[in-house]
């Protein structure tokens, strides 16, 4: 039975929530296939999660390699295979808890920098699962700055083989997945050396484990990297390399060959593989930003109308939590944050399919507009969500600290993203370098990409807003935004000027600057998110509620970043004092307007119970009994053997004393 | 051998490492006596917390019990006692994870809620460890709001005896820490009824377990709750009681008295133990909210000297990341803080101590005012250091990841204290109140306490900063910190006076305004922080260097948190625009400065590598040696179950169809 406090937020919903899901889904018909992959993997036993707080990081790998290799046969068994509708739906039934995902990337490392031949000979053998595969590119002492990688492949022309080292400690690779303790092979980056003169890094196919019996093979040294603060299913690994000879048929061929002589030879463009990398940062938004959001939205908004603390007014029943303004803002704003992102993928994947298609053409004038996009909205969307999940953990007090909650290991999951497939800091300034870029050249009247031609139009000028409901206004508020990514980039740029032709090094002003470069990149990424937020509201059908309640949402989300960032509005006089009055007014108004729909508007992302996997979360809300049942099953209510060693002994030698 | 990357960076320090230490300490005899705690503690092996990270839940807690056990051997033999200097040190040199914390929680209730005639039953008891305490207040559906607890007590004048009883699954208590497992009593807080009335909650000493065989007894069901985010070594909770009778002398009765007939009996005053109450938030500062920060400031920028990565300038070796100015925007202003938080911590020790002294004389007077900055200085520090340690874990990118870096686990446990001893939101609305109420008084020409004198002499105008080295004059900053304060206290009264006057009901105009009331009650905290360091700085002797590095701290720390805020200094224009721009100037340029003595500041901090426990900290900076050489005694490098049972059978049928 539902608790009737959840129970009432449902009757009351504005809008019709399964046609809101379809949107999410991308249609009525998506959602069966999602639902049926969904059902198919929480009905089988070995796919349970439900122990898994209470797992040990050995028993959490065992678990992740049984789930690894049953999933093949449940793969036959329902006949989803790697190309079908089903197959994006498998690994986010998963929850991520499953081994061998690094053999993905194994594989389409040699589809893409592999020759045909190489293909042709290690794709069949890794699709049959008949090698395990790594990707082992990070090392102790590099991760982001590729060019640093410190591990060398010397061409010995003699017997035709490279000759592999990690020459120093720093070299170890270090954090590659799958790598600790399954693989068997794994595609090593090193730098190359042919005669002495070095290449630069290359990537190399290296057999690491016996298929036979798994030890080590000679010359390699490697394990787990031990505790992190998740990921326990993952045996994120170490390597060492002392004169690990592969021949030279391994180095993966597609763009840059050695010939038997030691000949270096370039072939072919290399730029649809640097797209495939940039594809990459876009690609985890979706399964390892945004869901977990979602998840920890449906966790923290159920809980909060469940939960019950205080009085809100003398002489009634203590009020629900989410009745109190402060949780409140809270929390709703990260709801309409995983909207905004939502749609924001949408647009981004859109894109990115259009710039494969025109890269295929051999047409490259999108990629820097699309490394650009993927690397500032990767940094802004992994940072905005991980503080999104971190805020709706503390909203539940007590109960979101402890496992059973599901939110520490949502929030402990998700803080990785920032740090993986490009630390965050690093790509913002790639993308403020983009901007800047473009900035002059917009300046300089020449042509500029889509996504920044708004460069080129710079009106000067004040917000036009009169009252309060003036901020509803998509217009107004999109051109707030985007007055505000243009004085960023234009007052930076000019500091870098200025620093140059004062006589620093163009590095040294590039560094001086870049505290306010991110802060440009962010804005810039900021507001096309309001915009595509806008714009998608605008073409919603305007049946069943759904326009609604998501251009309600639209304003929250773009009165938040206002009200959360004021200074960046005030700054040049474009929004008043009397105008950031009044969109606090209407953000506050608006929090009690959605706070109405809220528990249906995380009821639309449509997670099952063993999804969420949450104490807090369930679709009843029975929180508390829950809780308790589900504690009782710890480990630690099983077994106390500090008592029979140190407390038997204290409290008998106390007793003998009486 | 110390890592020349980092040996260095001591070489230039600005100032002397071991007179900043001393002052952080109170005086180099405190060190001294420090230094002795930390060395008897850390070299015997009982307390070795080196394979924390590797062990299970199970495995912490019955180590904390044996260093329990062993630490009352330990203080015989040192000759430490609980009213000796020592004391304070031994619980921070343990870092905490030590068993029966809660048995002193359970002593101090009893002396401080107990009649003499119960305080010289238990407390000897209690001191010779004849029993095991804990303290059962919190419940699952009940936390901060402590009138609604559920748990009753009802008095049965046949008996002589009260009846406790857990009535509903949301009356269970939950959480109490040391009850899950070992406590043999507990004092448990429970509505208590006479002949049908309800007279409120009262405090009951309750045996849960036998003293023989540690079996539960008659009526109680407890256990553990199970995982949390972080305090494995605790034993947290849950208790249920079923018709559990205790004697009629078993309700703490120095406020209150159930006499035989069932008379209700009020005695005395509480006031002082409310006082008591409002001690504790402050109490834990030092321990579980400073030390951590301190730590993770340690690590980070130990690290930040040590990790070379890409070049600054063409041609050079690849850059120390400290020198980035973005690594310094993100560590350098949690340095600061750390600081900051130090020396505001001194200040209300000392308000308290006073306060202590007057109430024993019976002066009340200071109780409104020392409730409402332990209640905001609580949530403020907890709250910002929090966030300071998540950002020094990310800013060690992935190997901030690893739990040997020590990060994660001190930012799992400092999250914690955002929670614990009041919810933060509802703590600095309890301030808030305060400020409405003075600032009303203040307006109507009434006496307020000294902390809020500035509210009663409010000036209006503008800052009259010239260019960017006027924002590192002390009184152009705090009276900038004092400006904003004001505004935001007096725009929030005047809204809830607007709301009340247009016919709102008194809560509900309250509610309407708690997100404006929790800024104000920030901005007041974070002026008197601002306020006490640059007063701090003013009276710091001028010798070895001090006075001029602190005085560095103090204007980052200030500017940084203009910089973070701008919209707040921006809003009335009482800085403009220009002046902004000068504050980030001054702000920038400042890191740079500070960035020269990172290693010598908190090298001063005086922490052990055995107190950091992190692979990345240590003194000599030889982080990949230690990563690796820990890596491998990690408890995942021992087993691997999985291959024998799934990788063997997957890999031995691939090789068979080769």
């Amino acid at each position: 039975s539902v608790n009737p406090d959840l129970a009432s937020e449902r009757q009351t919903a504005s809008f019709c929530v399964e046609k809101l899901t379809a949107l999410l889904d991308g249609g009525a018909e998506q959602t069966r296939i999602r639902r049926a992959v969904v059902e198919a993997i929480q009905s089988d036993p070995v796919f349970s999660r439900e122990n898994q707080y209470f797992q040990t990081q050995n028993e959490r790998y065992e678990a992740a390699v049984r789930k690894a290799v049953h999933l093949q046969k449940k793969m036959h068994e329902m006949g989803w295979t790697e190309n079908g509708p089903e197959y994006k739906y498998i690994y986010r039934a998963l929850s991520g808890d499953v081994a061998f995902l690094l053999h993905r990337v194994f594989m389409r490392s040699i589809s893409v920098l592999g020759s045909d031949k190489q293909i042709a000979k290690w794709i069949p053998l890794a699709t049959q699962l008949r090698l395990i595969g790594s990707y082992a590119q990070t090392e102790l002492g590099h991760g982001t700055y590729l060019q640093g990688l410190e591990t060398t492949a010397v061409f010995d022309v003699a017997t035709q083989e490279f000759i592999l080292n990690t020459p120093k400690i720093s070299a170890m690779k270090w954090w590659p997945g799958d790598m600790g303790r399954s693989a068997t092979h794994t595609v090593v980056f090193a730098q190359l050396y042919i005669h002495g003169k070095c290449y630069g890094i290359h990537p190399f196919i290296v057999q690491i484990r016996s298929l036979q019996d798994h030890s080590l093979c000679p010359g390699i040294t490697a394990g787990d990297i031990g505790p992190k603060m998740n990921f326990e299913a993952i045996d994120n690994g170490y390597l060492m390399l002392k004169n690990v000879r592969v021949p030279r048929e391994n180095m993966l061929s597609k763009f840059c060959e050695v010939r038997p002589d030691g000949t270096y030879v370039r072939q072919g463009s290399q730029k649809i593989n640097y797209f495939t990398m940039t594809t990459v940062r876009i690609s985890l938004i979706s399964d390892e930003v945004l869901t977990p959001l979602m998840k920890a939205c449906t966790i923290a908004i159920r809980y909060s109308v469940v939960r019950r603390q205080s009085k809100l007014k003398p002489g009634e029943q203590e009020a629900k939590i989410l009745d109190y303004q402060t949780q409140q803002e809270k929390l709703l704003p990260q709801l309409a944050a995983a909207y905004a992102f939502h749609f924001i993928n949408d647009y981004l994947q859109e894109l990115f399919d259009r710039g494969y298609r025109e890269i295929q053409r051999k047409n490259f004038d999108m990629l820097p507009e699309l490394h650009a996009l993927s690397s500032g909205f990767k940094a802004v969307i992994t940072h905005h969500c991980t503080a999104a999940v971190e805020i709706c953990l503390r909203a539940c007090g007590g109960h979101g600290y402890s496992l059973l909650s599901g939110l520490p290991s949502l929030y402990t999951k998700i803080l990785a993203s920032c740090i993986y497939e490009g630390e965050n800091t690093i790509l913002l300034l790639q993308t403020a370098r983009f901007l800047i870029k473009c900035f002059m050249a917009a300046s300089a009247g020449q042509p500029v990409p889509p996504s920044v031609t708004y460069l080129a139009a710079v009106k000067p000028g004040k917000c036009p807003a009169k009252n309060k409901s003036d901020f509803l206004s998509p217009d107004i508020y999109t051109e707030a935004y985007q007055h505000v990514a243009v004085r960023l980039i234009t007052s930076t740029a000019a500091k870098l000027q200025d620093l140059i032709q004062s006589g620093a090094k163009k590095y040294d002003a590039w560094n001086q600057c870049t505290v306010q470069l991110v802060q440009a990149a962010k804005a810039h990424c900021h507001y096309i998110t309001v915009k595509n937020f806008a714009e998608t509201v605008e073409k919603l059908e305007t049946k069943a509620g759904i326009q609604r309640i998501m251009k309600h949402l639209c304003d929250l989300f773009a009165l938040h970043g206002i009200f959360s960032n004021t200074g960046a509005f005030l700054h040049d006089g474009y929004l008043s004092a009397a105008q950031m009055d009044m969109v606090t007014a209407s953000y506050l108004d608006l929090l009690a307007v959605i706070r109405k729909d809220a528990v249906p508007l995380v009821d639309a992302f449509d997670f099952t119970d063993k999804s969420l996997n949450s104490a807090l979360g369930s679709y009843d809300g029975q929180v508390y009994q829950r809780l308790y049942e589900w504690a009782q099953k710890s480990p630690t209510n099983k077994m106390s053997p500090a008592y029979e060693r140190y407390l038997k002994p204290l409290l008998h030698n106390a007793l003998s004393k009486l």
